[in-house]
């Protein structure tokens, strides 16, 4: 299902088959938490801008519209129209991260909604029937993603519970791809590497779920407070231990430089909202750095964002032009921000690929790594 | 300039030359008050939709960027991209609507700004200096935009005062359209007809800017708080003394059957917020009648808003989706429906121009009317 197509040192070069098609790895996955993504952006837009995978919430979508409004549609891909594979957080993160008052026990997570407050529980199987629900191409492991920094003794038991919830995921899901009322029987699932900032943690939560055997495995709980120096270093002491014929997805990473760092390292798939979020106010990835349009040095700049860009903005609208969108709170603006940053994020893979297809992907990342970084 | 291809009825189909393009008439100004259509619709967009001409205003855009800012970055043309025919409102309704603490005298309007309050003033010639800032094709005469009940001798004094405006109008704008600093020297000035809802200054108005041989004629202060059978009067009264050879502009009208309406009555130009007002509320036109897609009976519908509709919106996209994308408050949920709306307005227009070219205009007028106006 994986195959690996090329090795640069350890970068990656590789093919994700599916039954929404193929993905060429490395990736980044476009983040449209609702099954939209933010800034106006429709999937006709994705394919424009070279989106080959969708990631949508598990959390968000069982609180609205509701996974079984989205089952009664067809499934995500029906219901937003999009044809490629499509990958499903799990919830946990969000239940961690967004809801209120929440209480861990071995069967899963009470917790709050954090929109009208009700009542929910969700553990290994809700999350997997939910995932089931919205038909994803891959569906993401129910885990419990932990606060850094927090105690060794805490993060141990958090793993192995994570771990027993991985196999209850695992066996829940192979039950509901042989129901008739599935729509994608063929749903895959990636297990989710934790263990904090813990190096003996990790390795060892990576050989127990390796077990499993499962399609992908996802290095989870990074980017949530540690420092990059601390990211690279779980990186290089947890992959090693990953089955090397399976694709490796880094949760919730990163800037263009820490996915180039990441790459080097072995990673295969990656996921950030900073490519939208940070357009809808302005903040613009270039290949030769950032940029704040607010600043006032464009407000009669005729260029584009980037003069040699190729996104729908950077065709047709200048700096000045978009600014002002801005200055006027015209929604238009992050729109246009928008598809520029994740035209910039698809291309920066696909640059990505290239260079380790050509053998110079160390070249490439001693060239990238600072220029993608400064402030311009 | 204006020539009228063909007449049924009082019903005109026309098209008027500009140095911008040719527009078929009658024809639906499609609003993008601040240089943008409000839903994240870009210049991009409203080729696919249609749109013949786009409105902005300069009121507003003297605020924000500033006039003279949209004059160095070329003209509104090249500062939004758009090649084809743009109408600038002269400020003068804003002034009296939107702006506070107005003064009026012979010279002009003292305002102050809805934005920060600073003071402004804004006469017929500071009026056509913004607008040649701009380079529209069409600017609008400065006017007073009378409220909706108002005293017969009030009425009366305004016309008058509104009519040596536009006679200096039309001074200032063939001085500046010989300027070498002119972007657009071709720009044309649109005459607006006042006169509240009273027969006689209205007509009598109507004849003395007649004989100023301008461009075009717009008939102004209508759609403030009439009720639509006293609009239509107007502009039976009105109309058989506006030039026949040039094109009549509407302002601010309307619903898809006031459109209708007063096509069957001989205006040839219209523009309306609420194409695109509404579709940012889920309110939807079709030929088939209005829709409000908020409605719990489209939580599952999986067909498009209008089954026979070719729009971006109708041609991707479920009444399920898009209803789930204003209950999760994703701004692509306007997006589409904006999109929708004007596609409809748009077409409508098209429509119309074929109805009048075969000689069925009644019959169409007969059989739209009540159907678009229905709530389905």
């Amino acid at each position: 299902m994986f195959k690996i197509l090329h090795k640069n040192g350890n970068a990656r070069r590789g093919e994700f088959h599916t039954v929404h098609g193929v993905v060429q790895t490395p990736v980044f996955q476009n983040v449209g938490t609702l099954a939209a993504i933010k800034g106006a952006v429709s999937t006709e837009d994705l394919k424009e801008i070279g989106c080959q995978v969708e990631l949508s919430n598990t959390y968000h979508l069982h609180l609205r519209p509701g996974d079984k409004i989205v089952h009664q549609m067809g499934g995500l891909h029906k219901f937003m129209n999009w044809d490629r594979p499509i990958l499903t957080d799990s919830g946990g993160f969000q239940v961690f991260s967004l809801a209120g008052l929440r209480k861990i026990t071995e069967e899963g997570v009470k917790f709050n909604s954090h929109i009208d407050g009700r009542h929910i529980f969700m553990g290994p199987e809700e999350s997997m029937q939910i995932q089931s629900n919205l038909a994803s191409t891959i569906a993401m492991a129910f885990d419990e993603c932990i606060e850094n920094p927090a105690p060794y003794e805490y993060v141990k038991n958090s793993v192995d519970r994570t771990t027993r919830w991985l196999e209850r995921c695992k066996a829940e899901m192979s039950r509901l791809n042989t129901l008739d009322t599935t729509i994608n029987k063929n749903q895959l699932l990636f297990g989710i590497n934790q263990g904090g900032i813990f190096d003996d943690l990790r390795v060892e939560h990576m050989k127990r779920i390796a077990k499993l055997d499962l399609p992908g495995y996802a290095i989870g709980g990074l980017a949530v407070g540690e420092s990059h120096e601390e990211m690279y270093h779980i990186l290089d002491v947890v992959l090693p231990h990953a089955p090397e014929d399976r694709p490796r997805y880094l949760m919730g990473v990163g800037t263009p430089s820490n996915i180039i760092e990441a790459v080097a390292r072995g990673v295969d798939f990656f996921d950030c909202v900073i490519a939208s979020r940070n357009a809808r106010h302005a903040f613009i990835f270039t290949k030769n750095g950032t940029m704040n349009l607010l600043n006032n040095k464009y407000e009669t700049d005729p260029l584009p964002i980037d003069p040699e860009c190729n996104c729908p903005a950077c065709r047709n609208y200048s700096r000045a032009y978009i600014r002002h969108l801005f200055k006027a709170k015209e929604m238009l603006g992050m729109r246009l921000c928008v598809l520029h940053n994740l035209y910039f994020y698809n291309h920066l893979m696909e640059d990505i690929r290239l260079a380790i297809e050509e053998d110079r992907f160390e070249e490439f990342r001693r060239e990238s790594v600072e220029k993608l970084a400064k402030r311009i």
